[in-house]
């Protein structure tokens, strides 16, 4: 079993699949080993939608920002952070719903992602790419008219999964001195280790593209942050019921 | 590799552990196994806080609830979500940090999960066991103290991390037809399929504690969503920088 460690770290995104469906045994599968990820205080807070489709699948693929691969996936799901199939059962033994907290978007949305993960995971282990699609929260109230989703349950992000018909490199990952500290939070040294890091991304980046844009991690997320993202979110978030109390 | 599934369903969480340490090579090889998770727009945004200290654990195991395995697990580790490493570099490029949405504090909060979720499953595959640790967020604010964490971190959930010394049983999930849906959001079925999972989630508990509780899904959730779970969260956020905007 020491190939799981392998497996993991051979990750990367598939935006190119074949045609080959997934067997209806691998996908429940998938699903089984979803389920059995940790969920905090045992809600079970997630949902997957799963899209079949094809006037959908091409509706999202759009809003997304035309990831066509949406389109052409063998299997295209939605994880959708639920507190309403738990929050029905407050009505039935009389008491009353407080599921508004900021704390329990937190909770839901983590169990999400872990069962995503878990789900990832599986598939990969089958030889399936995956690629996860945030851009689905580039027009998260579409999404909730066609996925019909109800007050209480918000969709987290995509993912496509199907027979990987491309073989992209590795992406390189920050230095583990600046990713996992000892004792207390301490950014000694990271400048200087995250320096040599952004020279690997942007050859990265050169080796991919065949002298494309080679820019290093510092300046893509300098630009991410300092760019005002998905403002909606919160609004939208409030309307289906997270309030963030 | 299709054990990698069955190794997936086997999850539980282990609350009691060996003394034996985990080795140099293979805790090098868990973080790298996290670091390969995917990370949405690059961001990268998780920091992990290995605690060795037995005073600083015994601290955490406390306010978290009295969780004596914090004390006595092999490696403690705290997931922090981190836009602070990226958002340093908006100064750096003179342009000004907004990383203060909604949608930011999605971004680093599922980075955190999904990295974590890799992590326990090469940990899983190389038999050591997992629990992870929500209870952290009991009081954030003393956890910032510990970590000395700067603003634009916070701490998500610890983990436990070790050799088994239990051999506790599996805890059976919702019905899949009630956790994924086919096209759209739909409840039909639903009461009934968790009627059913009600009465094994009371057996499992019935037969786990030795006549305990026996306390079914539905009523646990009930319980847990008519709270008022951590109501702080969010004026701690704040104060740490996530502003929900």
């Amino acid at each position: 079993m020491g190939s799981v460690i392998e497996l993991l770290k051979s990750h990367r995104s598939i935006r190119k699949f074949t045609t080959q469906e997934i067997a209806a045994d691998l996908f429940q599968d998938l699903i089984d080993a979803a389920q059995a990820a940790a969920t905090s205080s045992f809600l079970q807070g997630s949902t997957i939608i799963r899209v079949k489709n094809p006037e959908t699948r091409q509706q999202i693929a759009a809003l997304a920002g035309n990831q066509s691969y949406v389109e052409t996936a063998a299997e295209f799901v939605v994880f959708c952070a639920d507190l309403k199939r738990a929050g029905n059962y407050c009505d039935e033994y009389g008491k009353a719903f407080e599921g508004d907290y900021t704390e329990h978007f937190l909770i839901a949305t983590v169990d999400v992602a872990l069962m995503a993960q878990n789900l990832v995971i599986a598939a990969e282990s089958a030889g399936l790419g995956i690629c996860y699609i945030g851009g689905i929260r580039n027009d998260p109230a579409q999404m909730v008219n066609l996925l019909q989703l109800p007050k209480g349950v918000y969709p987290v992000f995509g993912l496509c999964l199907g027979y990987p018909d491309q073989d992209p490199e590795v992406k390189p990952r920050l230095p583990t001195s600046v990713v996992v500290k000892q004792e207390i939070y301490n950014e000694e040294g990271d400048k200087a280790a995250i320096a040599v890091y952004d020279e690997q991304v942007r050859e990265y980046y050169r080796t991919r593209t065949g002298g494309g844009h080679g820019i290093s991690w510092s300046e893509q997320v300098a630009n991410f942050l300092s760019g005002k993202v998905r403002p909606h979110m919160k609004e939208f978030l409030a309307a289906q019921g997270f309030k963030f109390k």
